[in-house]
């Protein structure tokens, strides 16, 4: 039996909005899972090695449920262009270096070093189209102790030069993909069509029946500006609204990842909520590319399950602390331009979605609950200056908003310390 | 005669949008002022010592033309608090501690040391009331190379526990203060007002005087929120907009500089643009505290000059890249919320209001022109992977929104090498 004793300042975010202190604090995990967080040390644990980290913060780990990661090489380029205009010239031409075996390992193996750095372990990734570039990716991101979902992209039309495949290709690779993962551990494949207008209906009935069959998660996009709304009702005329072309084909339930939602009105909502679809909320992208901002207090009210998402490179942030911060100053663009009628999003609030939120969509309760996998990291604010004595909240506050290279000093993933 | 010759690929920002792509070039100063920028080396100079920054990019600095130094240390704090809550909890303790020296100093180094290593050479700066914390800044600032002005804040009503003078303190603290500050090279005096509800007509009408007889810049708060703007209204009846209590006073002309202008209306901006009055944007602390997004293109387009600032601590953010990030974004947010119906600031746009805009208000011409000041730094951005070659633009768009510690390799402030 392994066991893990971590000791600090131990803050866990257990519901939307609230945050729970341990002070001098015991978070203990026996086989990589929690067994609680208690102030004082169990008997049971008596002589048990304490791992000590002082006064510095013992935070969860944060999950990256929507990003992009071959247009990792192109973050914070392109960003004055409009939507098509961007894709054809950054991110089409960006994906398309994928084919390269030798290039994919470069970038992955730095994206995935970044995100363990940065204090993200949990991960629902777009690939490229590429079967083999897509495998590179998910040894990367295993090798460094990221967990989640990769998806290798389907698109058999509206692609880029040499960035499509035909119906027949997409399938065949997918089912060779599948095969071919079989042996990852903490990195899992879920389906991804890249958004309804990337895929013909056949590759959609097939890959709704592949995920029947084989019981796999799907991921995708929805709703996310108003030109794509209209482009998506006329390939589908069928469909009332744009959810329901994934409903059709069965992808649309309680494993299905849908990235922005910022269109989507109370009636698409509602059907998030009742399947259990987790939306994912992605701040940055949204502002740079001009979709607009998601209702995400709203969509929390209504029941609908809400994480967040760099969306690299659309999002130009990796780091999960910037997007939390992202996502309350989005809130307050709505707020302000909105003559203050809508509440914004508070920072323990954007703190539950980067954590608990996120870690829900892998079965996870929320906050350090026993029975959770190991995700934790210790943060050490020491070398900054204070005002007054800050408490734990103002802390993680302050570590939400301000870069501190290097603050994070240790981290386990599923478990495992990987620093 | 000193010479300095800087070989890369220099770029400056000769108008509003504009960028000027040297590569290969020369950027010459003799006795720290500018000779031009060349793309091959004068024969004048065959011979001279040139240093060779290879592909890097050249670069102005930026100028930061509103913060608040005493807040520096509570940055990224209380963010989620209403603004007379946040001066109650948060600003008013945490500047009540620069009566302090050795707070101050410890502070102040630090400050001064972070704004030079981001490539921020100029600032005008609010520093607290206390005339001695005031003198260690200035000196603080001088001793790591940052130029403009600082202004000793005066404030006899409305303010914070140990937080406030009375109006005799208030003008003889100022008077020493100015007596004190003479031997300052780089860094010059700014009458500082802190907003009109923090001072009385007496103390208005002192500063305006000195003002006048000492031919003394001014810098203050407008127009920031629509509560701010009704009381001041309450407070001098007989002015019709906020602006006329600084002009009844003498402190309405062109070296004067009022931050935010988020609500200066048509009129407002008018006068403004009329006295050659400079405007400093805060996107990050108008968005932080819901004050709202000022007017900036429109702004331009009528004439009144624009600046930023990263007003820290209502922004989050010192470092003038993420200002320039943070406007456009803004911007974004504003024409999201616009219907699209505003033109969003342009990369070039938001990074000409970063460098050229904020170094006109030293009596400087836009861009590396003949006769500036040399403000310089060397950009080197090559541990970044790319997506393809990448233009220069590109990479001065990717260095604004990205986080690339270390990557200022060198800098030049008012003609001298600081790293």
């Amino acid at each position: 039996m392994s066991l893990t004793i971590i000791k600090g300042t131990i803050l866990s975010a257990p519901a939307f909005g609230k945050l729970e202190v341990t002070e001098n604090g015991f978070l203990i995990a026996e086989n990589g899972k929690i067994t609680g967080v208690f102030p004082v040390l169990p008997e049971a644990y008596a002589g048990a090695p304490v791992e000590d980290f002082g006064d510095a913060l013992v935070l969860q780990t944060m999950a990256d449920l929507h990003l992009h990661a071959p247009q990792y090489p192109m973050l914070g380029t392109g960003m004055d262009r409009p939507l098509l205009e961007w894709l054809d010239t950054y991110a089409f031409p960006t994906e398309a270096r994928f084919s390269d075996p030798g290039y994919a390992r470069e970038i992955y193996s730095r994206l995935a070093g970044e995100l363990i750095a940065g204090g993200t372990t949990r991960v629902c990734m777009f690939s490229s189209l590429h079967r083999e570039g897509t495998l590179i990716l998910m040894e990367e991101l295993e090798k460094a102790g990221v967990t989640g979902y990769v998806g290798k992209v389907n698109m058999d039309r509206n692609g880029g030069k040499n960035l499509q495949e035909t119906t027949e290709e997409s399938i065949s690779e997918t089912l060779r993909w599948l095969e071919e993962c079989q042996d990852f551990r903490q990195i899992r494949p879920i389906l991804t069509p890249r958004f309804i207008p990337s895929c013909t209906n056949g590759l959609m009935e097939f890959l709704g029946r592949l995920a029947k069959e084989r019981e796999l998660p799907a991921q995708s996009h929805l709703s996310e500006n108003t030109g794509e709304i209209q482009l998506v009702a006329s390939l589908h005329p069928d469909c009332r609204q744009y959810w329901e072309c994934y409903a059709k084909y069965g992808l649309w339930n309680d494993r299905t990842i849908m990235a922005h939602c910022v269109w989507s009105d109370e009636r698409e909502r509602q059907a998030m909520a009742e399947a259990g679809v987790t939306a994912v909320h992605c701040a940055d992208s949204n502002q740079n590319i001009c979709s607009g901002v998601a209702p995400v207090r709203v969509m929390m009210q209504e029941g609908v399950k809400v994480a967040l998402g760099s969306d690299i490179a659309g999002g130009d942030r990796l780091n999960m602390f910037d997007v939390a911060a992202a996502s309350i100053r989005a809130s307050k663009a709505r707020r302000i331009l909105d003559n203050l009628q809508t509440d914004f999003l508070t920072v323990l609030e954007a703190w539950y979605l980067a954590t608990s939120s996120g870690a829900a969509y892998f079965g996870e309760k929320p906050g350090f609950a026993p029975g959770n996998s190991l995700h934790a990291m210790v943060l050490a604010d020491d070398s900054l200056p204070q005002p007054h004595p800050l408490t734990p909240q103002e802390r993680l506050e302050r570590a939400i908003y301000l870069r501190q290279p290097s603050a994070i000093r240790a981290l386990w993933s599923d478990g495992v310390r990987r620093f």
